[in-house]
């Protein structure tokens, strides 16, 4: 059996229902279907989330809420209108459940927000199954309560829990075609808990390892995953076939597609998932595997992202106090930040951080504790790193390939702020400034992915 | 004035000795003579400072020791003798001065050791002060107790005390030639400590800032530091200069001719080295420098070491958890290890360390602990590793460094294993097998300093 996801956009319209609608029935392993909240129809669009926010917001701001109220109820209305379904129980159901919720979260800002937020996914998937039972498919709505889907009562950062999996695979001994909403959980003490970022994503992978599905399909907006930002190089290739450890690499450093939290369930389950286009389903797709069937091509992709930092430190015979890195990582501990990168030499260490997280004068406090409790030289920040990750199964077997990159980047005249190559056997990682980045990623891509098919390289 | 240092070569023999004379007698500015005891003549000649080892091994497993006490005697005596000086009374002190140590601290090993080994330099540096005074020259034997040399009190660890340095100046005040042993202090205790490696280079380094020296001049067996090392790659290129920063990542990884504690104290005081030949005082030699004059070439040379191993730790969204690398770190400190570099990626962190710290189960326990207390998906040890450093102070600024470098190995088909670039503003890092490394310095030579030479590249 297949469990397919639909994002957004893919659910965003009556022509878009339709669509899903023909997918599914196209395929009687289509047996699960999550959705999730009605996206964006065109550019300047507003998804349904966004207006749930407002509505949670002006709540808790104590505002009249009713236009906000009706704007929702309308778009739902509109796609029913399209669809010539007979919806008036399902509108009074839906305006019923936001004011319910709206009253009973009134002083509890995030519960509040969870519960609306969650709306939307809600009806989408409550819509859907009503659609598909028209059009004469047996098809039900099941709740994630119902379904099993148990999580950590964190509002907005819900953790699947273990006991979740067994339950989920009782729907495999369910009839017909199942609709789950997607983004939301239910926590063992009865709340509405959503999911971080990439939330109907984490639902669709994580009912796709409960019910031991052949394939997770996740339905979106392009043919394929490119090897590349579409808005960086035009027209990159496409990519048929890529492992789960690449895309994590290329999901963490700019790739929209996936976040990389929702992966996880399936590839811990080994369960191959293959991103799709609603638009374009006769389209092959993009498969995300254990293995990959063709190591031809040693890298799979190009990833890039701003908004990076370096803490810079040198200190005169750093490398023989033992416990130097151990304390400076302990102070960033102590402050809360995370790091992408460690680098050190003998004198020197660095450390590569998002710059967002230095707000509120976090940023001279560490570089304080860091002149005061470790005794350097020197310290300072140096902001607007950009990093790009080289990602590839291939590239640990490949002599030449960091030669290919750095070669590459040095005759389109980018400084290379720093290396880091090695400590993952599928990626290489370099800094370079933020201005740099565009140049220094169709420098790669060049190199990679153009030359190679023109045959001047190996 | 300056306070030349020669090492153990420069005053092996009679010969040697003269030549120390003429150096001396060339330049009045060289007032303070620190000396090295009796290195080796020829290949198989064995130094003092062995014999002085096996004389106090010798006394702790209470084994007979006159033979011992005679070669060490017998050495000097012959440099005495074919230098025509009366040392009958020298001699005489010599015998009485071991005898004396080894029957204080026959129940004191590390004691035993640090003070008869002193006895090498010690008596090394009356002998000299003998020879200037016997040849007409204003000279005298100084003792590290007289010249303030104060130490910590850890057997053959001696580290500088702050005090030494005022004291040390007042030997500004002293006339003629003064001739001080190198290797060891007193401690407040009145204890004879020794330094660690490269001890009388260390006196010298103290001995300069202390006296606010001009120049210090340490005279060994070379004209000059190579660009690398001369095993390697044949009749490399001779440097005339090279700043502290460069000297210290070179000397670090492999580099033998300084030991890169020794030059702490004259780094700090900005006091210029010289490196020169005692058997060619006329070559220029080569400058330790603050700031270089010629920068013309962004790198000053290649260094390269083996016996290091890299623990490759992997677990799936280890980026997400705060403080994974701090407690990797600690469990290394706990182990009393010190690591070279940490480099990580997104699901991965390797350790790169000496691999002579995991000696007797230290290996097994720290991976066992890396597993059960950090839960890691896997964790293993790759052994037989070789890191490079590609050392200089203009590389920051030059555009292609790296991919001079990598380009170059690709060329020798060369894996590498690591490159660590950018933490350090003067050098990059690389890890390859330790079976290419020989190979890997060939090509890296070749790339930076003989294709610019024959004009091949900028």
């Amino acid at each position: 059996m297949k469990v397919a996801k639909f994002g957004g956009s893919s659910v965003a319209s009556a022509t878009q229902f339709r669509k899903v609608a023909h997918i599914i029935n196209s395929d009687v392993e289509r047996r699960i279907i999550v959705v999730s909240a009605p996206g964006k129809r065109f550019k300047d669009d507003i998804k349904i989330t966004d207006i749930l926010i407002q509505l949670a917001q002006a709540v808790m701001a104590g505002k009249t809420c009713d236009e906000i109220v009706q704007a929702v109820v309308k778009r739902y209305a509109e796609i029913a209108k399209e669809l010539e379904l007979p919806a008036d129980e399902f509108l009074a159901e839906l305006k019923n459940d936001l004011h319910w919720k709206m009253n009973e979260y009134r002083d509890n800002p995030s519960r509040l927000l969870d519960a609306i937020k969650a709306s939307g996914e809600d009806h989408n998937a409550r819509l859907m199954a009503l659609y598909l039972q028209e059009i004469g498919l047996e098809a039900s709505y099941v709740s994630p309560r119902e379904a099993g889907i148990v999580v950590t009562d964190e509002p907005g950062n819900a953790q699947i829990l273990p006991e979740s999996y067994e339950k989920l695979y009782h729907l495999r001994n369910r009839h017909g075609v199942l609709v789950i909403p997607g983004f939301f959980g239910y926590s063992p003490e009865g709340n509405i808990v959503t999911f971080p970022r990439g939330g109907s994503d984490i639902t669709g992978s994580i009912v796709a390892a409960g019910v031991k599905a052949d394939v997770y399909e996740n339905f979106t907006d392009v043919d394929s995953i490119y090897c590349v930002n579409p808005s960086i190089v035009e027209n990159p290739r496409q990519l048929r076939e890529i492992t789960y450890r690449e895309m994590r690499e290329l999901s963490y450093s700019g790739f929209s597609v996936f976040h990389d939290e929702a992966l996880e369930p399936v590839y811990k389950a080994g369960i191959p998932v293959c991103v799709k286009n609603t638009n374009n389903p006769a389209a092959p797709g993009t498969w995300i595997v254990a293995k990959r069937n063709h190591l031809d091509e040693p890298i799979a992709g190009i990833a890039s992202d701003t908004g990076f930092c370096s803490i810079n430190i040198s200190k005169y015979l750093m490398n023989r106090e033992i416990g130097f890195g151990r304390k400076l990582l302990q102070i960033l501990e102590d402050e809360g930040i995370s790091y992408e990168h460690a680098p050190s030499g003998i004198d020197n260490m660095s450390v590569i951080l998002r710059a967002n997280q230095l707000k509120e004068g976090k940023e001279q406090r560490i570089l304080a504790r860091i002149q005061a409790e470790l005794k350097v030289d020197e310290v300072h920040i140096e902001h607007g790193l950009a990093l790009i990750m080289v990602v590839g199964e291939g590239m640990e077997r490949a002599v030449g390939m960091a030669a290919k990159a750095t070669t590459a980047l040095a005759q389109a005249n980018i400084n290379l702020e720093m290396i880091n190559q090695g400590s993952s056997e599928v990626s290489m990682m370099f800094g370079v400034k933020e201005e740099a980045v565009v140049d220094a990623v169709r420098a790669l891509y060049q190199a990679y992915f153009q030359e190679a098919v023109v045959g001047n390289e190996v």
